[in-house]
């Protein structure tokens, strides 16, 4: 297959760490074209919105949206309506209703969506996955605590409404739970820590079900300094299964397995050929409505404001 | 078809204003059994249990679920795995994966599941679907506006995590909007006002849009004394339609359109029996999900505290 023509929408942080080198190396998309409000890419043609850039260059089939949430329903859906292809950053959009509508819309418009949960491609998910099957569970216990300082240097847009807090970094673990485990899991209980200066959670204690009472716990934090944590481990009656750095070490009773390099995002693009090829779409919401439940069900404790740069001491 | 031996869990406010009127008039159920932990039924087996009811009494072949949301999903699972047929109050839980959870199972054991909307059954609801239906739709305007004190007097659950607030009213607006319109809507933006004592709004004011452009735009409130105020009120290019006191009345450019006699119960039983007869489920979490989606991307915002019986005056 000739490599298909895709431009880049959202030209940030994530498109730049993560997009733009896994596509510099597919073999299967040819980056032509970039939109963004602020920034460009060297060596492609450069547009000021998604719009423009479709407009312009008719030859794009595929599109590829790493806006913050917020702003990707509406981009999103132009390109579907237009007979794109889209592949969604994760969450896939700031509410379950408006992926739904997406998902609809690229059917009856005979194209490709792909939601996206890069975490799933960490080179861990699968063999723990296979691991697990078979296994009686017994407890799942979720860490995942990392420093939004350092991670989302200024980007406030992460604790507006619809940016989802420490859920933004949380999702990739539900995104791991929800492919390793063999049973759906839903919520019991939570607790939601808001900075009382933002309008998203800084910190959240999840409490799941499994179908035979199975416990899954989680606890999210963002304003971990030193160590970063991102673990996940699954107690079973054949042994206990870890899952470490985001699913990029697996170890089994304590022993580290060998596993692949880390590939996430290329692992995404691929993907995305694939269902692109297929004539296929691929929506998981599975992760997102496990936050949403989270917002729902949550009991909402508040605490000190927080700000990204702190002034410095007099 | 020989009626169904039912039990009814949770003997509250609901069950006796609605669901034991509609019972007693029904000829597809036989109401035998009742469980509840601190009311019975005149007549009937009463337990203080689900779980007591079906050990005792075999022979029931459905249940219905009336207590507070909160409760309803391990009660739900139990009658499911034990092969009867559910009928859920709304909302049909506490979070939407555990209603799909529910619905799975259901499935695997070969069994009936219903997630009510009762104000569906509202006589205006099926005529307004009909009129909407290829006209073109500009803009919706939803007005749902009560006095909690005198509908929900001391049931301090509903302000609980899970309990909704002012969307246990206003998920039954979004019940019926999500009926009548020939298209799917999505949250843009959303306003939660929470009294500083609650875990649960008193006050929403919610946007939606649908695919062509369409607004929709709705006020829950919680707070209205006097008048209450229960409406849809639909713009089209072929006039305008209302539906009044939570789809009971309808009216066109102003004009009222005669409807048949209030039977929202009777009409989720027959609607149950139905179901049952066809060996068919019935869920649709549209509403749940678009309350989901509202506390998801909803901008919070703190009011009075509120108490349902504020001390006399000195």
């Amino acid at each position: 297959m000739a490599p298909v023509k895709l431009g880049l929408v959202g030209i940030g942080k994530i498109a730049r760490d993560q997009h733009l080198p896994s596509l510099s190396r597919s073999a299967d998309f040819d980056l032509i074209a970039a939109a963004s409000r602020n920034a460009g890419v060297d060596g492609i043609a450069n547009f000021s919105s998604s719009g423009e850039m479709l407009a312009a260059m008719p030859e794009i089939a595929a599109v590829s949206l790493c806006m913050p949430p917020q702003a990707r329903h509406q981009v999103a859906a132009e390109a579907l309506a237009m007979g794109k292809h889209v592949m969604l950053e994760k969450p896939p959009g700031a509410t379950l209703s408006e992926v739904e509508q997406l998902a609809g819309l690229a059917a009856s418009n005979g194209v490709s969506l792909f939601a996206t949960w890069h975490s799933r491609h960490a080179p861990g998910v699968e063999p723990a996955r296979d691991w697990l099957k078979g296994r009686r569970i017994r407890k799942v216990t979720v860490t995942w605590k990392e420093d939004v300082r350092h991670w989302h240097p200024g980007q406030d847009w992460i604790f507006e409404p619809g940016g989802l807090g420490v859920f933004d970094p949380g999702i990739n673990a539900l995104s791991i739970v929800t492919r390793i485990l063999p049973f759906p899991i839903w919520l019991t209980g939570a607790e939601l820590t808001f900075p009382e200066n933002r309008q998203a959670p800084i910190a959240a204690d999840l409490a799941f079900a499994g179908p035979s009472g199975e416990a899954v716990e989680a606890v999210f934090d963002f304003r971990q300094t030193g160590l970063q944590t991102w673990d996940i481990v699954v107690e079973t009656d054949g042994g206990t299964l870890k899952l470490s750095m985001g699913g990029a070490k697996l170890f089994v009773d304590g022993e580290e397995r060998g596993l692949g390099p880390e590939a996430e995002y290329g692992g995404l693009y691929a993907r995305f050929a694939e269902l692109i090829a297929a004539g296929q779409s691929e929506v998981d919401l599975s992760p997102l409505r496990h936050v949403a439940d989270a917002f729902l069900l949550g009991r909402r404790a508040v605490t000190e404001p927080f700000v990204f740069d702190p002034p410095a001491a007099p």
